[in-house]
């Protein structure tokens, strides 16, 4: 058990209500690893085999075919957590169990079929996490999509079972769907709807891809400009979607996306740091890159946002 | 606890039958607040950051992104109760706990997407309700959807279930779909067809939009001039609605619907009340108000209530 | 506990094998009221609120906008028993407290949405009839619809709810949907065969519409003119479909449809009556005329199936 | 309790594995009646009323309406069992308790709709099966349609828990729906392919319809062409429908199908029972002629499969 | 009980946090027969019977219209197991009862009907396994279907089920739907694909397709090109295949697929040995020959497998 900082504490204040395990589970994960402590997070996801296929995943670099690779790479970054699906947690657990965090990915969408209206399949249960001694689960929906009260209310079913469980639940929130233009699944009205979309299901911590200035709705550019909300810089963007999380009382991090240089990935984490962004969860900028460039890579992160106070 | 009124005794004569349980809540909502035992209610209502995204919502007044602000604003004003979404009661409800009664709404939906027969997504259950000490779940239905069974079907296994929790059941009644005109969706025969639903469904408390003067069904325009009811001015269209459900023996409360004028907003509810309306229950007219603003509105509003006898 | 008639005890030797809850109800129906022990039934129905609209409905005789009119015109006419969906039986029930029997309506359709293949909402459930000491459930079916096996299902999974539970099950078995043509939903094998799906289902009670004369089915035609039927008279038709209800063992009553002049009302009751009906189920015919009126309507069409033997 | 035959027990031989109490029923099914212990079997089934409407099916015979007629019919006759669906086995169990093997026909589809691909509506359960003293649940499937994963599934559901329960599972296997030409319900490949279909999902004794020369499938035509099978004579048809259900070691059964001529119907018995079939269940050929001229034509049928060894 | 190789020592490993139970069943099937002990696998399946029908699948060799038959070639040839459907399972297993490893396949599609997106019905459970003494449970998915959603989802319940009672779950990963050209059923970037989806909803053992050189998705071409990935040999591409089951920590088996010559079944296994494979299920290439040939079959097809050190 770590000691617990202020800052963990006043985080844990806005999650008053939830039951003890959670609590603990929400702790350990803002307590573990190189930001440990902080309030910010850095989290290594991978599901990228399922999500896009093996070879188009770990060719570039294939000792990430091991879900071993990925457990042992989250440790050497010292991240707060690993986030995967549920072949991949088994494979692994009982070689890393009780090293760090893990979030045992629900659900998942394969690209072999692809529909306008995507709803993810069910692959995992709150049993295995629990099963598998997760700290969390995470699960994926897609506002905009047809088929999004489906994932919601199973997102409600699943939420409502984690918690009872003292389990911590991670939303991916990516609007996408026949309800949206292909702009609009990052256009900053678009995201922080995502956000309090997710915030209102009762996530604990919010995933969400970095705002792109396109606004979706006129209803909500109206407001926003009536307002006068700054949306130019990709950190006031930023501090719109963290607001639409209950006034920054929900944890949000932002993805990383399609693999891309080092300095541009330093540049977006820079922005999300200033815009109040709690973090990042990074894959394939990851794991695509040789283990080392990796850890520097993971490092070079989490200084950022370490020392950045957000503007 | 309260003293029990005239009036909120013989509210509660038409409920014989329900559990204590769900008398005792009941008591609790019309015995709260400003129009305590008055027989009358003001609600406030906050769902928009779900239904309409949080800039549209909450930029106006951007105290609003935090779920406590509303809870405040509902006891600084004296509401006599206040209902919202599961994220927002989960955030608040530990601060708030037993200071005001709580109406969790248990669906939702939003617009990133929508179609032209609209179900809402179950997003939180009765037992999510007693977990956060509400006094009552909250529960939309579509008629004229061709989603409806969908709803209805729902609602009764949500109402059973809060009945025999001792939960109060509140029924927003808001007509919408393939069935319907676009002004079919609140002509007054269609407005009073919903309370009509509502009530036989089960609902303690029914939330219905102010009836217009549009007539949808000829069967029904047929029927009603041969009865000779009158229909021209609001308040004799509010008592038809009122009528509909069950001879006044239901509660039926108004929606204050988009952001409009003081003026409009006061007239609306006198009319409502001299029809025999038993309150409203206003959103977007209060929270995007400044605070104070909001208040005194409040204020202003129940007092027109408080004051008319139904003509 | 009435005295049991030797009609009463041959109609429930009908019904051997049933628990003897299902068989006292059935037997409590059987004797209340003015054609108690006859072997006859007069039942009054009021599900319009719900199915047509409350003002199409009620604004004829406003006096009916209240449920407890409708207990109370059943018992003033001495009507076997009352069927109305859960609201108006909730709101009444505790108040006329075993001085009836009752039919709690489980499904109803409202006409706001209305497609080609109905299937009415399941708005209430055994556990309702049971907590609201009802002695029956009440069920409709469509035969016809492309949704017609949701429906059969549906009421075998009721029906064996409530035998066990020991109540009567009571269908009405309303031939519509796209498999029919508008003429065929009132055709005498149409109506004889959904007497005959009722029976098969398990319904102890069986309500369908006057027969009429069209024949909708060639083979049908074919077999029943092979045979001789007659079929020119209602009686005869009226025959015909008790026949197919095992042979008359079963009880099938038929509704009176839209209001209509009272000649026309007992017209059609002394045919059904002649046919070897069991009695009717009569609601706008009742309830939209004033009520005195309507008793002495409903007490002459009783003396008709008192005093008529089947031809 | 009747003597075991030594056929019999080497027909039980085939089932060994399920639980003592399905054994016993299989024994009270192939031990009752005229052909009991020759491991023959004559079934009347009735189910017509509801399949094709009560005029059509009882109008020949009129004594048919009354469910119990068939009980009678079935006892007379000597049958093996007698299978009907819900309402009629209530109707009549308690009057017939224990006189003849009952066979509950769990599924149905009535014509008052169709489609192209139907799915028969589950009107019954294992649980009714029970109560009423039935041996077996009749299930029927429709390979070829598009629903019929549908189907196999609810038969699985209801063959474990029949199993489990000590009865006899009888499934009807009738190939049809958009899968499939006209000619192709009955081609001999695709009865074939029914029976081994049925047997797969776990069937005790599969009923099929006798197999005309047509063959569907081009591959099923190479393949039986070069094994040289011999497909002319409707009792080589049969003998590679009998086969197809694991070599002849489940109990297949042929359909009289239409009311036709006497000798029709004595002559495919004749080619049912020379190429191994193990009887015939015949419904419209039986309960549609007078009742003793069935009686001889029943007792003509069970000679011919007493008799016939297969050539 | 069979004494613990190294190698079953060492794939065992793999499994670590299973249930002891399942350990047991997978060290069963990989112990049994005359590759026991090596790592390596052949099984015979047979559900063709019900894939394609009995006549194309039995006819050339029609002692094959037994399932017990099948049961016996597994054991003369001593296959590591025998895969097949309920009906077959329930017929032979007394017989058989403990003389070798069983694989109840859970689900399967019949040729009667198909449909562009299959989904196969789901045929047994969980608790028919146990209950026939099976060591194991197949599933078929079919990745690139619409439909796979709804099979991911049942695999994952059958899955859980069958850890938590001691079965190993054998997985039928076959790509095939709309998502999909038909080349792309087998291209090697798709079976490579669907070794790793079922490696990720938690398969022990994953049965695929050899993959041809096809390549359908251009993303996957790029990153193969990219990292040189040599997919020229048929030994090349199985290599790729099982590395993407977890770099080779899962046991990968190849199908056989159509009849075909005996050199060509030699040659493909030569190659899957090559590549890694474990090994292979060969159905009609084993039961559609005589049975002597297809022992001597079997057996030079282990011997490969026994002999070949992956390149």
């Amino acid at each position: 058990m770590s000691m617990t900082t202020e800052r963990v504490r006043e985080i844990l204040s806005w999650y008053a209500g939830n039951t003890p395990g959670t609590l603990a589970n929400l702790h350990r994960i803002l307590s573990h690893g190189r930001l440990g402590g902080t309030g910010k997070l850095v989290i290594l996801p991978v599901d990228q085999g399922f999500e896009h296929g093996p070879g188009r995943s770990f060719a570039p670099n294939p000792a990430g075919y091991d879900p071993r690779y990925h457990f042992q790479l989250a440790l050497d970054a010292g991240c707060n957590a690993h986030a995967a699906p549920l072949g991949s947690i088994e494979e692994a657990a009982v070689e890393y169990a009780g090293q760090l965090p893990l979030i045992l990915k629900l659900n998942n969408s394969d690209s072999l079929y692809s529909g306008s209206d995507p709803v993810p399949a069910l692959n995992a249960s709150v049993a295995d996490a629990l099963r598998l001694g997760a700290s969390a689960v995470g699960f994926t929906i897609y506002p905009g999509s047809a088929g999004r009260n489906t994932m919601y209310e199973e997102l409600r079913a699943v939420a409502a079972e984690a918690k009872a469980a003292g389990l911590v639940v991670v939303v991916w929130s990516y609007p996408r769907g026949s309800g949206l233009s292909k702009e609009g699944q990052t256009a900053v009205d678009v995201v922080a709807y995502a956000a309090q979309i997710a915030a209102q299901l009762g996530a604990h911590i919010i995933k969400v891809k970095p705002p792109a200035a396109h606004i979706e709705s006129d209803a909500a550019r109206a407001a926003l400009e009536a307002a006068g909300v700054p949306l130019d810089a990709l950190a006031d963007r930023v501090r719109h979607v963290v607001q639409s999380a209950f006034a920054g009382r929900r944890i949000v991090i932002f993805s990383g996306g399609a693999a891309k240089g080092t300095e541009q990935v330093l540049e977006e984490n820079r922005q999300t740091a200033l815009g109040g962004g709690f973090g990042t969860i990074m894959g394939r900028n990851s794991f695509q890159r040789p283990h080392d460039e990796a850890v520097d890579l993971l490092h070079a992160v989490m200084d950022i946002h370490a020392s950045t106070h957000p503007g």
